[in-house]
């Protein structure tokens, strides 16, 4: 039986996170699961007036393209898909592999490839009304440690919370961070500093992201000195990576090192100039998100937490660092300390100016 | 466990039929259950240097569309779905809707609503190397009154075989149409005559159908005179029609009756002009297609029945009829006779130059 909940989550991508209006034109990207998802989004969104397609890449079909085509060919741009997207108001993007790791044993290189043949339309995509969202499957409930009823509701409960009260407590951080200048980040083998002056802070509703819930922004590219370690896994294209520690000389990666993966991790950073340098800092706010489940759309939410993105930066953030990776790592503050301006904001992962630590208040909702 | 015959579907619609070739655009289209053998066709592609594109139209996304979609909404036509075709090279259609009644109870006045507006989409399609395709699942096992393990052997048996040895009979046919004038089909209610003077013939190797296995060409627009009666049902859009009855004069249906579903049927021959003449006069020739399975794909190539199709004709068969509708009656011709220029060229369903008539041929198979 369907979950009533997809029907609302639907509802809530098209109404309140992309806002499709009549004569939209909408793409929905399913990759495995997803399909039921696409199909209420479809729906609801004809009701409106608008037109849909839905395009489907399954983990098969990707997997097979990196292993069977030519160099030649995964880096040149389908010049039809980049046509579809061009001309549409509203892309969808529905996350629901159905296996998290399908690409495991694919080249490293054939994937670096295949992002550049793909970076126009991924550029395009992003001049859109556009959101990625979650379709809890069973895949991603493994990879979370939970059966796929819990781990439905934990999407959902992230999903559908109240936006406004979460909106709040995120204007009170955004403040703070457009009047600063140097952040600090203090920690287990970490003493990083670098400059967001300057740069646009912005408040993640669940527009783009859905969930989301975070505040982010750009530093600035040749500011970042000192060291970071990431004690959560860093995952990209089903590879796993642990145990980053990374050391930065004025902006640029000039060290780093794995506990696992280490040579995945050299070749993502060697892609271009701009995949060494930092392209986001992130600090989530969800407080329904709790835990980590070894998904990027969650985790860089999860409250108590930060992150940092290696590679592009985002214009919204006035970012100017360019490169076809952007690559999230979350590192956990409940043992840690976020300085602005050397005044300390956060301390063990609870705000200065909020009475009790994420981790209690989740307890009492 | 994958049917390794799926493959060689794939292998056959990429290689044989579309021809795909480095550095073309192609779009692979499903509705529901085809998605493996999509990915099976994305996957040989990509070994080509092709980049491929799956998009997926489930029928419950078109029977919410139908069902929520304003008239405005419904006619116009989706501005980023005709960008996309119009720059592919290839579109591969996927037949595999999980259930065929799911658009019984949809308003016929929608249906032509929403054919309207993918008209221009449609007309682009057949510009392209097109080609249209069934995987054989449940839902259509069940119309055909088998089970799903007999169903696949049906559905490849009639599209991996011997298609020059088809080839063969079926130009045999083709010279005589070539240098016809007056077609009369004789049986059961039926003595109709009509012409096919100056149009061309085309043999139907599987290029654009698969499978295929007919020759058919288009009769002149105001030919064709009396009447005739179809035994096989009548199938558009989830719906059965039984028993039809048209009477011709000068080219145009002016009188239409059906044992089953007349409104349905009065009601789609109305949409235009064009709809009430003839588009298409084809002769089924693949004697792997042995029995009726209610999937006009397949029951217009059995060998031993005609078909005929209302509305648009084809322009490479010099076709000038023009309409939103084509759709495509059978008639058994077992207990008839095809007459081309006063001599009759097939009795019974036999071929007066073959032995034995196409139910014996194929038992010995």
């Amino acid at each position: 039986m369907t979950d009533p909940r997809m029907i609302e989550h639907a509802k809530f991508i098209v109404q309140k996170s992309t806002r499709v209006k009549k004569n939209d034109n909408v793409v929905v990207h399913v990759d495995d699961d997803g399909m039921d998802l696409a199909v209420e989004i479809y729906k609801e969104a004809a009701g409106i007036g608008a037109h849909s397609i839905i395009i489907a890449l399954p983990s098969e079909a990707l997997r097979g393209e990196l292993a069977n085509a030519s160099r030649d060919a995964l880096t040149s741009t389908p010049k039809h898909i980049l046509s579809l997207i061009s001309s549409c108001d509203v892309y969808i993007g529905i996350r629901s592999d159905s296996n998290l790791r399908s690409l495991a044993s694919t080249d490293p290189r054939n994937l670096a490839l295949y992002s550049k043949g793909q970076y126009p339309i991924n550029e395009t995509r992003l001049t859109k009304r556009w959101c990625l969202t979650q379709y809890p499957n069973e895949a991603y409930a493994q990879e979370a440690g939970m059966s796929l009823r819990e781990y439905q509701d934990f999407v959902y409960g992230a999903i559908l919370l109240d936006v406004d009260e979460q909106h709040n407590r995120m204007e009170k951080l955004d403040s703070i961070m457009k009047a600063a200048d140097k952040i600090r980040l203090i920690g287990d083998r970490t003493n990083l500093e670098f400059s967001i002056k300057g740069r646009i802070p912005v408040i993640s509703d669940p527009i783009h992201n859905v969930p989301s819930g975070e505040v982010f922004t750009a530093p600035l590219d040749t500011s970042a000195n000192g060291e970071i370690y990431f004690d959560l896994p860093a995952i990209r294209l089903g590879r796993e990576v642990r145990g980053v520690h990374l050391n930065f000389k004025d902006g640029k990666a000039v060290d780093l090192s794995a506990e696992e993966n280490e040579d995945f991790l050299r070749e993502q950073l060697n892609i271009d100039e701009g995949a060494k340098r930092l392209g986001e800092f992130g600090v989530g706010m969800n407080l329904k998100i709790d835990r980590f489940t070894k998904n990027i759309l969650f985790d860089e939410k999860i409250g108590g937490t930060i992150h940092l993105a290696m590679g592009r930066a985002y214009k919204e953030n006035g970012g100017t660092n360019e490169s076809i990776l952007h690559w999230d790592f979350i590192k956990n503050m409940r043992r840690g300390r976020i300085m602005m301006d050397d005044k300390t904001i956060q301390e063990n992962g609870r705000f200065l100016w909020e009475a009790r630590p994420p981790s209690r208040q989740n307890k009492r909702e």
